[in-house]
């Protein structure tokens, strides 16, 4: 194909250019041969090969996270998408940006019902919206419109379906029409007096619930200013896409995970004043326990839903409830830690250590608890969390934030079991040499489903041990780590940890380190 | 829980098993902890543990194939049901049964919209049947019915979604009901006696295409008697789920996977008995190629679709025409390469080594060629086949047919790039001792998808070179097997690898030998 016939394919790359795409991760199959053949012509789109597309989807929910733009990612079909469904479910609940080219069997092929054929938009739908296009020369308003759809507010994920034959015809469309301009969203102005009215009026009863883009810099020190100014309490949303921590940044803890503590904790709110956020409700359904999490009766004023635009809104509440300005606290970073390794020297280790300006991807379930708490006083970092419970989130998704912020460290805080899930991420780092560090924190079991075994009230039998330890036979994530490419140790010692964590920092490209707890 | 207080988990496992379910192959989370509890106290279903969803799925589905009866599988809500789509969707394109049990919120959770909430039905929907149990006292027959439903004819997937207060609840339905008892199809007399008329009266147009269980030992033993009989030309669908061969079977060739080279092969048929499967189609659609492969005007005679009962139609085909009794042909076991590795003496060495009545699950794709036609005088074994092109089958499938068949040795022939989907089947392999002999084919690239470019007439640009070679960083499969806990080792030439095959099927356990090529 020479550049004056181009293809759907080109013509569908030029447009998302146009729009801003600067990334396609990518796990093409046959139907995406003409989308990667264009991918050699426009060299301007950098293709990230995963050998999975869990990789794949995840690392643009990461990547959408840290840029706010929807990278492209490139799947095979039906069975291609749904091994990507997981991390895109994620992304839904982060409301990240991400848009999918699923290349499909050319118009006139399905109906013979070949072999891959299933049913894509089905599959698609289950994690947002889906678009197929009608002809060749439609490709290119169709992905800039599903750029706009994605990148929001309220951002999200969609898919486009691309049969192969509007990929490969030869189409005039070549040059792309003008990128659909972004929304902006207005801040609800009767929810933002009604806020200010009960935290200036009701503070020891009000709690304000933050999400959603509040949790940026400027929103974490409005929201700040705000409880220094009315008293109010704070809570973030349970798991948040970005949450920015440290650097003198008060720590706004998040609503506790299980529904007893997050009842305890919010038990005598009157009024919540949720900012970028949905109501809280419980992770799971418990015997005995609601789904909801604030007190029956409970006034609940919602400012602003699907997480933006959050920072505005608390910046318009604080400055009107009179609050002064932000001020850093004081905090002194802990100090490296000695002796055994247990998840609370493994979390002193990383405090004491992280770079400034780290991003850090915490999908460590149980272990990551302890550093949650004293990373606070360790410089200013992002932290992305599991927004939809979905695990095999945090190696992609750091691949994803490397990608977007390539002078930017970043740690993978990954518990084992998760990790398993989409270990293919590691030949991705190193491929890429992307500066990651990945702590998987070894606990050898799915720790979490132990705990909840318990609090069942049942206890652990031959089925149970059989299905939530992982030691027999234990993973050795060093060979694992090397078989992909990545440079990696095993410790069980605190100093230890602290010697790689500071060699892993110092040096660029990515390093597994294995905890040992 | 105690004996004499039976959850609806309980209620379920003993229906399951009092319906001939042995196995639960499990990737399990909290919404699943009373059916894991319920394992505990019902011992007598064997529980086996997958690090990831697709290769739980992969493996029923090997079990599957060779058992003929489903295994359950337990995944976790939307997400991990996702996760195990592939792996389902070769299932149902390989008409094998599978009952999974999806464990849901508790029905009073679902409308909080918790963050693990998705659209399991639309996502189940897409690889067979789903039902959702309305009480607890439903369990028991509705899992019956979806194993009767799974078990066929035709066989298929069935997700039955439990949610988890259907799970704790109490029942006093302990004593399961009678088992539902499964349909037998009866074969197409009309279409059968079509069949022989043109078998008859038109051997040389008329070809026979056999599919499903017209591929076991005895399907192929009537097929063959037919050929002998009449002269008619004899196919095997393109991708079979089970085939037997080897031991003095003759070769039943399947229809050619690229188009232009089965419309050749089957120009000049005028009439085709389809026995077990439907008329062949293109695996893609290419430009200026049709999706069907059969000619225009070619008569089609459906003699049994599904799959079922084919075998038993070919033997009553076989009689009528008056066909001869089965005779083995004479074979010679190819000799031990030497040399170099290439696909061929990599072929040559598996097909001079295989032991008798080995089940070889075969996702070697471009690598596994020069094998298939060598074994054909390999002592007598299963093939299982990529029925649904979804790669990342092959070695959760290995997984799946050595705990079906203890007794049998199982080899996976692997390429390189589909086993990085699903490679956390080593682990279960480790975990589970099982006697498979893993031989990953280590071209170190996409080949198939290199082929495909070049058939579409472009040239290998930056970007495609980038998502389609697999050799920077090349992967260490002995690493990553070792990490897995898998005894591996790398070979490259012909002597080693026999050396090294050798050693495998001497020795119990499995074993995984990197052939790089």
């Amino acid at each position: 194909m020479s550049a004056d016939t181009p293809n759907g394919a080109d013509s569908l790359l030029e447009a998302a250019l146009d729009a801003g795409v600067e990334v396609c991760f990518a796990n093409p199959g046959t139907t995406e041969m003409d989308l990667v053949s264009a991918l050699d012509r426009n060299t301007a789109i950098r293709p990230v090969l995963g050998l999975f597309e869990g990789v794949v989807t995840g690392a643009a929910d990461g990547y959408g996270r840290m840029t706010g733009r929807p990278a492209l990612t490139l799947l095979h079909l039906g069975p291609g998408l749904a091994n990507g469904i997981a991390n895109l479910h994620n992304a839904r609940r982060a409301h990240s940006p991400v848009v999918n080219l699923v290349g499909d069997h050319a118009t006139w092929h399905r109906g013979a019902d070949a072999p891959l054929t299933s049913d894509i938009d089905a599959i698609a739908g289950a994690v947002g919206s889906v678009v197929t296009p009608a002809s060749v020369d439609d490709l290119a308003t169709v992905v800039q419109s599903a750029i706009a759809t994605a990148t929001g507010p309220p951002a999200g994920v969609v898919t486009v379906v691309v049969p192969q034959d509007l990929a490969w015809t030869g189409t005039t469309i070549a040059a792309p029409p003008t990128p659909v301009a972004h929304r902006v969203e207005s801040i609800d102005e009767v929810a933002v007096s009604a806020a200010i009215d009960r935290l200036s009026t009701s503070p020891t009863t009000t709690a304000l619930i933050v999400g959603g883009d509040g949790l940026c810099d400027a929103g974490v020190r409005a929201a700040s200013r705000i409880a220094a100014a009315t008293g109010a309490a704070v809570w973030a949303e349970m798991f948040s896409s970005r949450i920015e921590r440290g650097g003198g940044l008060p720590t706004i803890r998040a609503v506790p995970y299980f529904p007893e503590m997050a009842i305890e904790a919010l038990g005598a709110i009157e009024h919540a004043v949720l900012v970028g956020t949905d109501a809280p409700v419980s992770f799971f359904g418990y015997p005995d326990q609601p789904s909801r999490l604030l007190p029956g009766g409970c006034e609940v004023i919602g400012v602003s839903a699907g997480g933006h635009p959050a920072a505005a809104a608390l910046w318009e509440i604080a400055d009107r409830v009179g609050a002064a300005a932000f001020t850093p606290i004081a905090v002194e970073r802990p100090p490296r830690p000695s002796g055994g390794l247990s998840t609370k020297t493994l979390g002193a280790a990383l405090a004491a250590t992280q770079p400034e300006h780290a991003v850090v991807v915490n999908e460590a379930a149980t272990s990551g608890n302890p550093w949650l708490g004293m990373s606070a006083a360790a410089p200013s970092h992002d932290m992305l969390g599991l927004t939809g419970g979905a695990i095999g989130q945090g190696l992609p998704c750091a691949v994803g934030a490397a990608v977007a912020c390539p002078d930017r460290p970043v740690v993978a805080l990954q518990a084992d079991g998760s990790g398993l899930y989409t270990l293919q991420a590691l030949w991705t780092m190193a491929r890429e040499s992307l500066d990651v560090t990945v702590v998987v924190c070894a606990n050898r079991a799915y720790r979490i489903l132990q705990v909840e075994l318990q609090r069942s009230g049942a206890s652990l039998g031959p089925a149970s041990e059989r299905l939530m330890e992982l030691d027999q036979p234990a993973i050795d994530w060093v060979s694992v780590g090397r078989g992909f490419g990545v440079p990696s140790v095993s410790v069980d010692t605190a100093e230890a940890l602290v010697t790689e964590l500071d060699r892993a920092f110092a040096e660029p490209g990515p390093t597994l380190i294995e905890a040992l707890l």
